[in-house]
């Protein structure tokens, strides 16, 4: 219920570990020292398939490629974020052997995979081919993939260069030798996929070499299989029976390919070297040039052949190759069941996937709207805040002053900006005007809807409608809301909307309102507050620092938490008065970065925004009596009145 | 609320540092790291009196001297319990030379004030003499005192051995050498007190010289001085100015003594050498053989002077010669108005002051009703858990063999004990009877009323009489219950029985309830608790450690946790599954050290009590619907329902 998007999802379906362990335990159990929220949060790739197949709990992964463009970067982890939230197992990034793929560049898998961990919180799983590579250049990419994070990796042979297929003296001939290299040289520390091929690979002498093969690549350490796409459910189902059948026991998942138009069909089969059955070539060639026609029995026919392997009862999971494309993968997920419609969340705030960040379960309320900027300016800690944010937080906050990374990046254009914002200010109310239309919903003057504001690139949550009347109201009065929260005395942790954490628990709220506005009101909000002592604790600071509060003893305040079952009390929020300073250089900065920016040097709408970062204050309001109705709302208004009285007579009646 | 008495109140008066701090602070503040839930506990002495002399709260402390046997000092760590209650700012033990008063015996200053330290939780002030000392001997009081967690030293000269007052070579004469010592040995370690004598010291060539003597104690380092007792206010009045007038300027705190009989007064003023004034004199002969009216008459006249005392704005603070008797000291401080009638209480438990667990503020629950096992059984810990169990709670509890500690022994000699719990027990159900009438407070058929149990030493606190009907049905089958707490929903941290912590807070708990019982019933308790899941949690163990349980991963699961203005969430009390392991060798133990042992070897009496210690289980419930009514009593309703229920017919009805 935040005046945030929350893209913050991470299914927590795997949670059934909770509290059926019901048995005899020995005394010398030992301390679990990290209260394990969501096993999957822990548990490595492999272990989180074992449990779901134990369960009998099915899953789906999906499979991007790199962009060509750093606009496509930016679309597709908003694409991961979207994806991420119907809770897949994991998501793999494919290795492009021909745009740099282990660099630092936007668009290279490394840097895709590692922000798919990084700051969507999925896990992933890079591919790395090895043909035509040198060992030491292999292991430099693994050694990069481990520390940024990464944990698995598909080990593929990958396609030679050139025509002729010559084995290199020292390199890598095969997918196995490069299994082997990763645990020779990487002992346990990454999963590892490998391909399979249910009709043989197509350079193979035959399926059943191809199936020693495959069983080598095993046997050399690999964890389980995808396998390449496929056109019918039995296909699938002999090759799993051939694989058990030569001792081959670890997962072996389907690729399914929704076919999602003729031509990327015709492309993909030439490439994969397959052949389209009878029975589907029948029925697109007369479609063939309607595209919708083709989408809708591409998804019909995936939906029928996964029902069947499903129903085998040998498939535990389901791998889809999604061509960066959402809608018919969601669809055919959807209509099996598998997509989370509802899920949910381990914690109120999307959660990273790098091992370092494993115990991580308290964050500043500040960042609520710019997770992903809070990842990056936490990235250097070696401690995460675990139960607590005082005890173990490190306080010093890296600085944020590459706003254009392509993960922090807005998702809107200059030009969709200036039209949201203003292609010219008049004045302070214009700016007033922008935020109140963003909580509105309503189009502005020029006819366009406000999408978006530099703290929050997203729409509105759907939550933060029970606060509309209010935010709107104050917003345009100048009281510029950019982060708020209802107060939650207990709902349960399943309900929909507010709900997050494991099953059976309650989660509660502090009401929270975040907001700039000008000396004048800070003035006058001085005054009324000590009305609110000490039911309201606030914050006050301008760009320079100076900075008013009657927090005690500059503590950390919990501002969201819950109970659960069987656990300690996990306060996943606090508003702490340190990190605020960390947080108030960058809010204010955005002032500057996103929107003065947009304007000409020296121009009236620049000067303008200046004015608002140079004169206002950033202030955060907390009520402590979260039992009771917010004072909150009250508090402003009673700062609206105080604005508006006449000054009094300087000696009483006359 | 609990089946305990909570000795556990220290004062938080000077909690009022809370959210008044208002003001500007700038950014480079540090991190505060622990959060400090009531500064009385991380401050030094001094800054706790000069906390006091800001804000214009005064104070009291009462003096103590080591009692002579071990049944004394089992009775005046209880004194230490009760008048703690009232919320002294410090206590202090005198120096006992001719008791070894450094020595590890019970009745030694030394262990009687780390008692109060470790065990009561005072801030207390050790006296140590020097004359007739040598340096090393009193190095090692001193080093000993540290390790014992012991922070303030009440630095006095004593009184010399034998008739002449020789100046040794290498050794001290004088209390100001003492200090002087303190502070080149230790630093800032220690808090000095010293002595004041209002008329002069019996010894000293003059007043003014002696006031010299005193001010050089002070520049030797000294924090404040207690005066020496007096009988008129202006005698300290004068005796303060006259103080101020040579540049003393730290707290010079009035020594009160409340005549409490005629012969205490005479001998007294003889040790001291102070002469009792006239107007005393007049009223006192005439009635010094009514011993009552004598302390009536000492109590008006202590109040009166403390009066003047205070109203004159020169005293801080009254320290209190208790003679180690209780009556007339509270009396005048309740008729002052500074004895805490309704104290607030940090945490639900009572704490320790000793230094190394000053951020302690969690404790699995189980310990409740025996806070001086816990302290014991963890004083070896070097860290204490600050915030939550889980992560920094060493595992390791000490043994606890010696059931016969003085801080830890039965206030009840053993004829007292056998007339409660029964001179000969005829059945199991005959224990069921004890813990019945300890919990109705019903007098036994032999007329005794049960004071307390193994488990409790305390009667019944009067919370628990909420629970009693539920309390005494449950005992009267079997359910012999040591341990219980309802559940709390937000009550304000204020409430005067379930309120602790900072004002302005609210409190919450699970229901919670611990109790022996026979395997018979714990079979089908297991076949009722399968209806609760996932509400209830539940450790089931014997004495052999047999442990059944449905606790995720072995997790601590808070059970009392409050949230306050501007602070992280405090949750002092665990269910630990580790520590309950610990608590189930004491608890099992407990039946035989306390009860068994009451009886002769192999008598009828001592091998029931073996067969419960050997037969029964020791179980906890926690319900985690805390905003519900209790489900446990239901839980332990259909149990009794299960065990009474005629078995099934073997196939269906006939």
């Amino acid at each position: 219920v935040n005046q945030r998007s929350d893209a913050n999802w991470q299914s927590c379906k795997s949670d059934s570990s909770g509290t059926s362990n019901s048995g005899e335990s020995s005394k010398e159990s030992s301390r679990c020292s990290t209260p394990v929220l969501d096993a999957d949060r822990t548990d490595r790739l492999r272990d989180k398939m074992r449990r779901r197949i134990e369960s009998g709990d099915r899953w789906f992964s999906l499979e991007f490629f790199p962009p060509r463009t750093t606009s496509g970067a930016v679309n597709l982890i908003s694409r991961f974020d979207r994806m991420g939230s119907g809770g897949p197992l994991f998501i793999d990034v494919t290795w492009h052997p021909a745009g740099d793929p282990g660099s630092d560049k936007e668009t290279s898998s490394m840097m895709i995979a590692s922000t798919a961990v990084n700051y969507c919180g999925l896990e992933s799983v890079l591919h790395l081919t090895c043909c035509n590579q040198t060992k030491d250049k292999i292991t430099g990419h693994l050694n990069k993939a481990k520390r940024l994070g990464l944990k698995n990796i598909m080990a593929l042979r990958g396609d030679p260069i050139g025509e002729d297929w010559v084995e290199e003296e020292g390199g890598f001939s095969y997918a196995t030798d490069l299994v082997k290299h990763i645990r020779c040289e990487f002992d346990d520390y990454f999963d590892i996929c490998i391909a399979g091929y249910p009709t043989g690979h197509p350079e193979a002498e035959s399926y059943e070499v191809d199936l020693r093969h495959l069983k080598e690549k095993v046997d050399a350490g690999a964890h389980f299989i995808v396998t390449q796409l496929f056109f019918r459910a039995e296909t699938f189902l002999k090759f799993v029976k051939d694989c058990r059948a030569i001792g081959i026991t670890c997962p072996v998942l389907p690729g399914i390919f929704p076919i999602q138009g003729y031509h990327s069909l015709r492309q993909l089969v030439k490439l994969s070297k397959l052949e389209v059955p009878e029975e589907i070539t029948q029925v697109i060639e007369p479609i063939k040039d309607n595209d919708a026609a083709i989408r809708s029995y591409g998804i019909h026919q995936a939906v029928e052949m996964c029902k069947i392997l499903l129903s085998s009862g040998e498939v535990p999971g389901l791998h889809f190759y999604t061509l960066n494309r959402e809608v018919a993968t969601i669809e055919v997920l959807r209509l099996l069941g598998l997509w989370a419609e509802d899920p949910r969340r381990p914690l109120p705030w999307a959660i990273s996937a790098h091992p370092k960040r494993k115990v991580e379960d308290v964050r500043p309320i500040f960042w609520a709207s710019r997770p992903k900027s809070y990842i990056y300016r936490t990235q250097d800690w070696d401690d995460f805040p675990n139960g607590r944010w005082g005890n173990s937080a490190s306080p010093a906050f890296g600085e944020l002053t590459d706003y254009y990374l392509f993960y922090l990046k807005s998702k809107s254009p200059k030009e969709a900006l200036l039209q949201m914002w203003g292609e010219e200010l008049s004045s302070e109310e214009s700016v007033y005007e922008v935020f109140t239309n963003y909580i509105s919903g309503q189009a502005n003057r020029s006819g366009h809807k406000v999408m978006c504001l530099p703290w929050n690139d997203d729409p509105l949550a759907p939550e933060t409608n029970l606060l509309k009347d209010e935010l709107e109201k104050v917003n345009h009065r100048g009281v510029l809301t950019i982060n708020s929260q209802p107060n939650i005395n207990g709902k349960a942790s399943s309900d929909p909307i507010a709900g997050w954490g494991p099953a059976g628990g309650y989660v509660f709220q502090k009401a929270y309102l975040e907001f700039f506005t000008s000396s004048e009101n800070v003035t006058a909000l001085l005054q009324v507050l000590k009305k609110y002592e000490p039911r309201v604790n606030y914050h006050i600071v301008n760009v320079q620092g100076r900075n008013i509060t009657n927090a005690p003893d500059m503590q950390p305040s919990a501002v969201t938490w819950g109970i659960f079952p069987g656990r300690e009390i996990i306060q996943p929020t606090v508003v702490d008065p340190v990190s605020f300073m960390s947080w108030k250089d960058e809010a204010f900065a955005l002032w500057i970065e996103q929107w003065a920016k947009l304007y000409e040097d020296e121009s009236p709408s620049r000067m303008i925004i200046q004015y608002i970062h140079d004169n206002y204050f950033l202030v955060n309001l907390v009520d402590n009596d979260f039992p009771l109705d917010s004072c909150l709302w009250q508090v402003i208004e009673d700062m609206f009145q105080l604005l508006d009285a006449p000054p009094a007579p300087p000696d009483g009646p006359l």
